[in-house]
Protein backbone atom coordinates (compact mmCIF):
# COMPACT_ATOMS: atom_id res chain seq x y z
CA UNK A 1 0.00 0.00 0.00
CA UNK A 2 2.64 2.47 0.98
CA UNK A 3 4.02 1.82 -2.02
CA UNK A 4 1.53 3.50 -4.25
CA UNK A 5 2.33 6.71 -2.75
CA UNK A 6 4.83 8.44 -4.76
CA UNK A 7 8.48 8.66 -4.40
CA UNK A 8 9.06 10.59 -0.76
CA UNK A 9 6.68 8.34 0.67
CA UNK A 10 8.97 5.18 -1.32
CA UNK A 11 11.85 6.89 -0.12
CA UNK A 12 10.74 7.05 3.99
CA UNK A 13 9.56 3.67 3.92
CA UNK A 14 12.69 1.86 2.66
CA UNK A 15 14.54 3.98 5.13
CA UNK A 16 12.65 2.53 8.06
CA UNK A 17 12.94 -0.65 6.81
CA UNK A 18 16.76 -0.25 6.32
CA UNK A 19 16.55 1.75 9.97
CA UNK A 20 14.68 -1.33 11.34
CA UNK A 21 17.07 -4.08 9.93
CA UNK A 22 19.75 -2.69 11.34
CA UNK A 23 18.97 -1.71 14.77
CA UNK A 24 16.39 -4.88 15.56
CA UNK A 25 19.82 -7.09 14.17
CA UNK A 26 22.09 -4.84 16.77
CA UNK A 27 19.52 -5.06 19.62
CA UNK A 28 16.88 -7.32 19.33
CA UNK A 29 13.57 -6.52 18.21
CA UNK A 30 12.32 -6.03 21.75
CA UNK A 31 14.83 -3.44 23.08
CA UNK A 32 13.83 -1.25 19.92
CA UNK A 33 11.21 0.89 20.27
CA UNK A 34 8.82 2.98 17.29
CA UNK A 35 10.27 5.73 18.74
CA UNK A 36 14.07 4.98 18.76
CA UNK A 37 12.97 3.86 15.27
CA UNK A 38 12.01 6.94 14.13
CA UNK A 39 14.34 9.08 15.90
CA UNK A 40 17.16 6.69 13.72
CA UNK A 41 15.19 7.83 10.45
CA UNK A 42 14.60 11.65 11.46
CA UNK A 43 10.73 11.69 11.45
CA UNK A 44 8.39 11.63 13.74
CA UNK A 45 7.04 8.82 15.22
CA UNK A 46 3.01 9.38 13.93
CA UNK A 47 4.88 9.35 10.36
CA UNK A 48 6.35 5.34 10.83
CA UNK A 49 2.35 4.17 11.60
CA UNK A 50 1.29 5.29 8.47
CA UNK A 51 3.60 3.00 6.68
CA UNK A 52 3.42 0.37 9.57
CA UNK A 53 0.81 0.49 11.84
CA UNK A 54 2.45 -1.46 15.01
CA UNK A 55 5.73 -2.31 15.43
CA UNK A 56 4.93 -6.18 14.97
CA UNK A 57 3.74 -4.83 11.28
CA UNK A 58 6.80 -4.03 10.50
CA UNK A 59 9.06 -7.16 11.95
CA UNK A 60 6.40 -9.41 10.13
CA UNK A 61 6.91 -7.31 6.96
CA UNK A 62 10.18 -7.71 7.13
CA UNK A 63 10.59 -11.29 7.71
CA UNK A 64 7.84 -12.39 5.15
CA UNK A 65 9.72 -10.05 2.18
CA UNK A 66 12.81 -11.52 3.00
CA UNK A 67 11.44 -15.35 2.79
CA UNK A 68 9.09 -14.30 -0.10
CA UNK A 69 12.66 -12.40 -1.90
CA UNK A 70 14.61 -15.60 -1.16
CA UNK A 71 11.67 -17.99 -2.58
CA UNK A 72 12.03 -15.41 -5.78
CA UNK A 73 15.44 -15.34 -6.12
CA UNK A 74 15.52 -19.04 -6.23
CA UNK A 75 12.90 -19.03 -8.72
CA UNK A 76 15.10 -17.19 -10.90
CA UNK A 77 17.83 -19.07 -10.26
CA UNK A 78 16.55 -22.49 -10.80
CA UNK A 79 18.08 -24.27 -14.11
CA UNK A 80 15.21 -26.62 -14.11
CA UNK A 81 14.48 -30.35 -12.98
CA UNK A 82 17.12 -31.88 -15.72
CA UNK A 83 20.20 -32.32 -13.93
CA UNK A 84 20.16 -32.73 -10.07
CA UNK A 85 23.74 -31.63 -9.13
CA UNK A 86 23.19 -28.72 -11.41
CA UNK A 87 20.20 -27.65 -9.50
CA UNK A 88 21.62 -28.56 -6.00
CA UNK A 89 25.00 -26.19 -7.20
CA UNK A 90 22.46 -23.37 -7.83
CA UNK A 91 20.80 -23.59 -5.03
CA UNK A 92 23.87 -23.37 -2.77
CA UNK A 93 25.17 -20.79 -4.97
CA UNK A 94 21.76 -18.77 -4.39
CA UNK A 95 21.12 -18.81 -1.14
CA UNK A 96 24.74 -18.19 0.02
CA UNK A 97 24.94 -15.19 -2.88
CA UNK A 98 21.54 -13.98 -1.31
CA UNK A 99 22.14 -13.85 2.30
CA UNK A 100 25.85 -12.54 2.41
CA UNK A 101 24.14 -10.06 0.87
CA UNK A 102 21.55 -9.37 3.67
CA UNK A 103 23.53 -10.69 6.85
CA UNK A 104 21.15 -8.52 8.85
CA UNK A 105 18.11 -9.06 7.28
CA UNK A 106 18.88 -13.00 7.94
CA UNK A 107 19.62 -12.63 11.70
CA UNK A 108 16.42 -10.99 11.83
CA UNK A 109 14.65 -13.15 10.58
CA UNK A 110 16.75 -16.06 12.13
CA UNK A 111 16.46 -14.99 15.67
CA UNK A 112 13.09 -12.89 15.95
CA UNK A 113 10.57 -15.67 15.25
CA UNK A 114 10.52 -15.88 18.95
CA UNK A 115 9.01 -12.03 18.81
CA UNK A 116 5.71 -12.78 15.98
CA UNK A 117 2.12 -13.50 16.98
CA UNK A 118 0.71 -16.88 16.40
CA UNK A 119 -0.64 -16.20 13.02
CA UNK A 120 2.36 -14.23 11.55
CA UNK A 121 4.39 -16.74 12.50
CA UNK A 122 2.75 -19.28 10.67
CA UNK A 123 2.77 -17.36 7.89
CA UNK A 124 6.27 -17.24 7.98
CA UNK A 125 6.72 -20.73 8.89
CA UNK A 126 4.72 -21.20 5.51
CA UNK A 127 7.73 -19.52 3.81
CA UNK A 128 9.97 -21.45 4.67
CA UNK A 129 8.53 -24.97 4.58
CA UNK A 130 7.96 -23.55 0.98
CA UNK A 131 11.40 -23.26 0.45
CA UNK A 132 12.95 -25.89 2.59
CA UNK A 133 10.46 -28.31 -0.15
CA UNK A 134 12.04 -26.95 -2.99
CA UNK A 135 15.39 -28.57 -1.52
CA UNK A 136 14.05 -31.68 -0.40
CA UNK A 137 12.70 -31.97 -3.98
CA UNK A 138 16.07 -31.74 -5.56
CA UNK A 139 18.18 -34.02 -2.66
CA UNK A 140 14.85 -36.62 -3.31
CA UNK A 141 15.22 -36.48 -7.56
CA UNK A 142 18.83 -36.44 -7.27
CA UNK A 143 18.34 -39.58 -4.80
CA UNK A 144 16.36 -41.41 -6.89
CA UNK A 145 17.51 -40.89 -10.18
CA UNK A 146 21.39 -42.18 -8.83
CA UNK A 147 22.89 -38.91 -8.70
CA UNK A 148 23.05 -38.41 -4.80
CA UNK A 149 22.94 -41.04 -1.44
CA UNK A 150 20.64 -38.93 0.65
CA UNK A 151 19.75 -41.04 3.78
CA UNK A 152 17.43 -38.80 5.25
CA UNK A 153 16.45 -35.96 2.41
CA UNK A 154 14.10 -33.64 5.47
CA UNK A 155 17.33 -33.93 7.88
CA UNK A 156 19.85 -33.71 4.99
CA UNK A 157 18.08 -30.47 3.62
CA UNK A 158 17.75 -28.62 7.38
CA UNK A 159 21.69 -29.61 7.60
CA UNK A 160 22.78 -28.06 4.55
CA UNK A 161 20.56 -24.78 4.76
CA UNK A 162 22.11 -24.61 8.58
CA UNK A 163 25.50 -25.22 6.72
CA UNK A 164 25.43 -22.68 3.85
CA UNK A 165 23.74 -19.76 6.08
CA UNK A 166 26.29 -20.52 8.85
CA UNK A 167 28.40 -18.24 6.29
CA UNK A 168 26.70 -15.21 7.32
CA UNK A 169 28.14 -15.54 10.98
CA UNK A 170 32.36 -15.28 9.49
CA UNK A 171 31.95 -14.11 6.06
CA UNK A 172 33.23 -10.53 5.34
CA UNK A 173 33.54 -9.66 1.93
CA UNK A 174 37.15 -7.93 2.39
CA UNK A 175 38.81 -11.43 3.57
CA UNK A 176 40.76 -13.90 1.82
CA UNK A 177 37.91 -15.33 -0.29
CA UNK A 178 34.97 -13.87 -2.19
CA UNK A 179 31.35 -14.79 -2.14
CA UNK A 180 32.28 -16.53 -5.30
CA UNK A 181 34.88 -18.65 -4.14
CA UNK A 182 33.21 -19.27 -0.98
CA UNK A 183 29.63 -20.53 -2.66
CA UNK A 184 32.42 -22.88 -4.76
CA UNK A 185 33.72 -24.39 -1.37
CA UNK A 186 30.26 -25.19 -0.20
CA UNK A 187 29.58 -26.26 -3.48
CA UNK A 188 31.44 -29.22 -3.40
CA UNK A 189 31.31 -29.66 0.32
CA UNK A 190 27.73 -29.72 -0.37
CA UNK A 191 28.24 -32.47 -3.23
CA UNK A 192 30.29 -34.06 -1.02
CA UNK A 193 27.34 -34.11 1.91
CA UNK A 194 25.37 -36.27 -0.81
CA UNK A 195 28.07 -38.28 -1.89
CA UNK A 196 27.33 -36.99 -5.50
CA UNK A 197 27.90 -39.18 -7.96
CA UNK A 198 30.72 -38.96 -10.14
CA UNK A 199 31.50 -35.67 -8.76
CA UNK A 200 35.37 -35.50 -8.76
CA UNK A 201 36.86 -33.12 -6.36
CA UNK A 202 39.06 -31.13 -8.28
CA UNK A 203 37.29 -30.80 -11.76
CA UNK A 204 33.83 -30.33 -10.97
CA UNK A 205 34.11 -27.83 -8.74
CA UNK A 206 33.16 -24.83 -11.40
CA UNK A 207 31.04 -26.60 -13.26
CA UNK A 208 27.86 -25.58 -12.28
CA UNK A 209 29.36 -21.91 -13.70
CA UNK A 210 29.25 -23.66 -17.13
CA UNK A 211 25.74 -24.53 -16.84
CA UNK A 212 24.62 -21.36 -15.43
CA UNK A 213 26.56 -19.40 -17.95
CA UNK A 214 24.96 -21.76 -20.50
CA UNK B 1 32.90 -16.02 44.56
CA UNK B 2 29.75 -16.87 44.93
CA UNK B 3 30.05 -20.59 45.07
CA UNK B 4 31.84 -20.54 47.97
CA UNK B 5 29.01 -18.67 50.06
CA UNK B 6 26.97 -21.99 51.13
CA UNK B 7 23.82 -23.92 49.50
CA UNK B 8 21.35 -20.73 49.56
CA UNK B 9 23.72 -18.96 48.15
CA UNK B 10 24.49 -21.36 45.90
CA UNK B 11 20.54 -22.57 44.76
CA UNK B 12 20.05 -18.93 44.13
CA UNK B 13 22.66 -18.07 42.04
CA UNK B 14 21.74 -21.39 40.01
CA UNK B 15 18.02 -20.03 39.75
CA UNK B 16 19.61 -16.68 38.60
CA UNK B 17 21.58 -18.24 35.67
CA UNK B 18 18.56 -20.21 34.87
CA UNK B 19 16.17 -17.42 34.19
CA UNK B 20 18.65 -15.16 32.78
CA UNK B 21 19.53 -17.80 29.56
CA UNK B 22 15.52 -18.27 30.02
CA UNK B 23 15.27 -14.97 29.40
CA UNK B 24 17.53 -13.56 27.38
CA UNK B 25 17.10 -16.37 25.14
CA UNK B 26 13.01 -15.47 24.87
CA UNK B 27 13.67 -11.50 24.70
CA UNK B 28 17.04 -10.49 23.87
CA UNK B 29 19.77 -9.11 26.33
CA UNK B 30 18.91 -5.51 26.05
CA UNK B 31 15.07 -6.00 26.51
CA UNK B 32 15.45 -7.59 29.62
CA UNK B 33 16.71 -5.41 33.22
CA UNK B 34 17.83 -6.50 36.33
CA UNK B 35 14.66 -5.85 37.92
CA UNK B 36 12.60 -7.95 35.07
CA UNK B 37 15.08 -10.90 36.11
CA UNK B 38 14.92 -10.34 39.30
CA UNK B 39 11.30 -10.60 39.58
CA UNK B 40 11.38 -13.82 37.69
CA UNK B 41 13.65 -15.22 40.46
CA UNK B 42 11.79 -13.99 43.33
CA UNK B 43 14.57 -11.97 44.52
CA UNK B 44 15.09 -8.39 45.29
CA UNK B 45 17.56 -6.52 42.36
CA UNK B 46 19.79 -5.84 45.18
CA UNK B 47 19.91 -9.23 45.79
CA UNK B 48 20.78 -10.20 42.44
CA UNK B 49 23.69 -7.26 42.24
CA UNK B 50 25.60 -9.61 45.48
CA UNK B 51 25.94 -12.01 42.55
CA UNK B 52 26.51 -10.31 39.86
CA UNK B 53 27.64 -6.84 39.70
CA UNK B 54 26.55 -5.39 36.49
CA UNK B 55 23.64 -7.13 34.00
CA UNK B 56 27.00 -7.56 31.40
CA UNK B 57 29.14 -9.67 33.87
CA UNK B 58 26.31 -11.99 34.22
CA UNK B 59 25.76 -11.87 30.43
CA UNK B 60 29.75 -12.32 30.07
CA UNK B 61 30.05 -15.59 32.77
CA UNK B 62 26.92 -17.05 31.12
CA UNK B 63 28.78 -17.00 27.66
CA UNK B 64 32.13 -17.88 28.94
CA UNK B 65 30.77 -20.95 31.31
CA UNK B 66 28.81 -22.14 27.71
CA UNK B 67 32.30 -22.25 26.17
CA UNK B 68 34.31 -23.66 28.63
CA UNK B 69 31.68 -26.30 29.82
CA UNK B 70 31.98 -27.32 25.85
CA UNK B 71 35.64 -27.40 25.78
CA UNK B 72 35.76 -29.11 28.69
CA UNK B 73 33.05 -31.75 27.10
CA UNK B 74 35.56 -32.25 24.06
CA UNK B 75 38.59 -33.01 26.37
CA UNK B 76 36.60 -35.94 28.03
CA UNK B 77 34.85 -37.04 25.13
CA UNK B 78 38.06 -37.07 22.78
CA UNK B 79 39.53 -40.31 22.27
CA UNK B 80 42.76 -39.35 21.13
CA UNK B 81 44.62 -38.77 18.06
CA UNK B 82 45.42 -41.69 17.00
CA UNK B 83 42.06 -42.59 14.75
CA UNK B 84 41.10 -38.94 13.21
CA UNK B 85 38.06 -40.90 11.74
CA UNK B 86 36.80 -41.77 15.72
CA UNK B 87 37.85 -38.23 16.66
CA UNK B 88 35.77 -36.61 14.04
CA UNK B 89 32.86 -39.02 15.35
CA UNK B 90 33.52 -37.98 19.11
CA UNK B 91 33.76 -34.56 17.96
CA UNK B 92 30.06 -34.37 16.21
CA UNK B 93 28.43 -36.66 18.88
CA UNK B 94 29.76 -34.24 21.49
CA UNK B 95 28.64 -30.92 20.30
CA UNK B 96 25.65 -32.30 19.35
CA UNK B 97 24.43 -33.93 22.72
CA UNK B 98 26.12 -30.90 24.67
CA UNK B 99 23.93 -28.24 22.27
CA UNK B 100 20.30 -29.77 22.44
CA UNK B 101 20.91 -30.22 25.83
CA UNK B 102 21.17 -26.15 26.28
CA UNK B 103 19.40 -24.99 23.08
CA UNK B 104 18.65 -21.69 25.09
CA UNK B 105 22.58 -21.02 26.12
CA UNK B 106 23.42 -21.76 22.52
CA UNK B 107 21.44 -19.02 21.44
CA UNK B 108 22.24 -16.64 23.85
CA UNK B 109 25.86 -17.30 23.13
CA UNK B 110 25.45 -17.19 19.43
CA UNK B 111 23.06 -13.88 19.27
CA UNK B 112 24.37 -12.00 22.59
CA UNK B 113 28.24 -11.47 21.25
CA UNK B 114 26.72 -8.37 19.79
CA UNK B 115 26.02 -7.21 23.57
CA UNK B 116 29.26 -7.89 25.13
CA UNK B 117 31.75 -4.91 25.66
CA UNK B 118 35.46 -5.50 23.80
CA UNK B 119 37.74 -7.20 26.12
CA UNK B 120 34.98 -9.51 27.27
CA UNK B 121 34.72 -10.34 23.14
CA UNK B 122 37.82 -11.11 23.03
CA UNK B 123 38.13 -13.41 25.82
CA UNK B 124 34.69 -15.20 24.63
CA UNK B 125 35.81 -15.23 21.15
CA UNK B 126 39.69 -16.79 22.43
CA UNK B 127 37.66 -19.49 23.91
CA UNK B 128 35.75 -20.26 20.74
CA UNK B 129 39.39 -20.05 18.49
CA UNK B 130 39.98 -23.14 20.95
CA UNK B 131 37.26 -24.76 20.48
CA UNK B 132 37.24 -24.24 16.25
CA UNK B 133 40.93 -25.08 16.65
CA UNK B 134 40.72 -28.67 18.06
CA UNK B 135 38.28 -29.44 15.18
CA UNK B 136 40.51 -27.90 12.13
CA UNK B 137 43.10 -30.22 13.84
CA UNK B 138 40.95 -33.04 13.60
CA UNK B 139 40.57 -32.31 10.16
CA UNK B 140 44.16 -31.28 9.33
CA UNK B 141 45.53 -34.33 10.22
CA UNK B 142 43.15 -36.78 8.48
CA UNK B 143 44.12 -35.17 5.77
CA UNK B 144 47.41 -35.75 6.00
CA UNK B 145 47.15 -38.67 6.84
CA UNK B 146 44.79 -39.66 3.71
CA UNK B 147 42.03 -40.11 6.00
CA UNK B 148 40.57 -37.61 4.74
CA UNK B 149 39.80 -34.97 1.72
CA UNK B 150 39.79 -31.23 3.12
CA UNK B 151 40.17 -28.24 0.53
CA UNK B 152 40.14 -25.92 3.22
CA UNK B 153 40.43 -26.64 6.74
CA UNK B 154 39.49 -23.95 8.03
CA UNK B 155 36.55 -23.01 5.92
CA UNK B 156 35.32 -26.78 6.52
CA UNK B 157 35.34 -26.43 10.28
CA UNK B 158 33.45 -23.92 10.10
CA UNK B 159 30.75 -25.25 7.48
CA UNK B 160 30.84 -28.68 10.14
CA UNK B 161 30.28 -26.58 13.23
CA UNK B 162 27.67 -24.26 11.65
CA UNK B 163 25.44 -27.53 10.54
CA UNK B 164 25.81 -29.14 13.85
CA UNK B 165 24.66 -26.06 15.92
CA UNK B 166 21.85 -25.84 13.53
CA UNK B 167 20.42 -29.18 14.99
CA UNK B 168 19.10 -26.93 17.76
CA UNK B 169 17.08 -24.93 15.20
CA UNK B 170 15.02 -27.81 14.64
CA UNK B 171 15.28 -30.46 17.06
CA UNK B 172 13.00 -31.23 19.74
CA UNK B 173 13.33 -34.22 22.03
CA UNK B 174 9.54 -35.18 21.17
CA UNK B 175 9.83 -36.20 17.45
CA UNK B 176 10.57 -39.11 15.54
CA UNK B 177 14.13 -39.19 16.19
CA UNK B 178 16.63 -39.37 19.39
CA UNK B 179 19.28 -37.32 20.01
CA UNK B 180 21.73 -40.58 19.60
CA UNK B 181 19.87 -41.09 16.03
CA UNK B 182 20.08 -37.23 15.20
CA UNK B 183 23.96 -37.48 16.11
CA UNK B 184 24.30 -40.70 13.86
CA UNK B 185 22.96 -38.97 10.87
CA UNK B 186 24.96 -36.21 11.46
CA UNK B 187 28.25 -38.46 11.41
CA UNK B 188 27.30 -40.02 8.57
CA UNK B 189 27.22 -36.55 6.60
CA UNK B 190 30.10 -35.30 7.90
CA UNK B 191 31.79 -38.32 7.22
CA UNK B 192 30.60 -37.84 3.53
CA UNK B 193 31.54 -34.14 3.39
CA UNK B 194 35.05 -34.69 4.19
CA UNK B 195 35.03 -37.47 1.60
CA UNK B 196 36.08 -39.86 4.97
CA UNK B 197 38.37 -42.56 2.69
CA UNK B 198 36.76 -46.27 3.17
CA UNK B 199 33.87 -44.49 4.99
CA UNK B 200 31.23 -47.08 3.66
CA UNK B 201 27.81 -45.76 3.98
CA UNK B 202 25.87 -48.33 5.41
CA UNK B 203 27.93 -50.19 7.94
CA UNK B 204 30.35 -47.57 10.16
CA UNK B 205 27.21 -45.17 11.08
CA UNK B 206 27.71 -47.17 14.48
CA UNK B 207 31.47 -47.15 14.59
CA UNK B 208 32.02 -44.35 16.36
CA UNK B 209 29.95 -46.34 18.86
CA UNK B 210 32.55 -49.14 19.48
CA UNK B 211 35.60 -46.82 19.86
CA UNK B 212 33.93 -44.98 22.58
CA UNK B 213 32.47 -47.72 24.33
CA UNK B 214 35.92 -49.34 24.20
Amino acid sequence: MARTIGSDGEKTEAAIREAAVNLIARHGYEAVSMRRLAAEVGVQAAALYRYFPTKEELLFTLMREHMEELIAAWRAADPGPADSAARLAAFVRNHIVFHVARRHATHVSNMELRSLSPVRLTAVLRLRATYEKELRGILRTGAAAGAFTVDDPALTAMAIIQMITGVIVWFRPDERLSVREVADKYHTMTMRLVAAAGHAEEKNVHAHDAVRAG
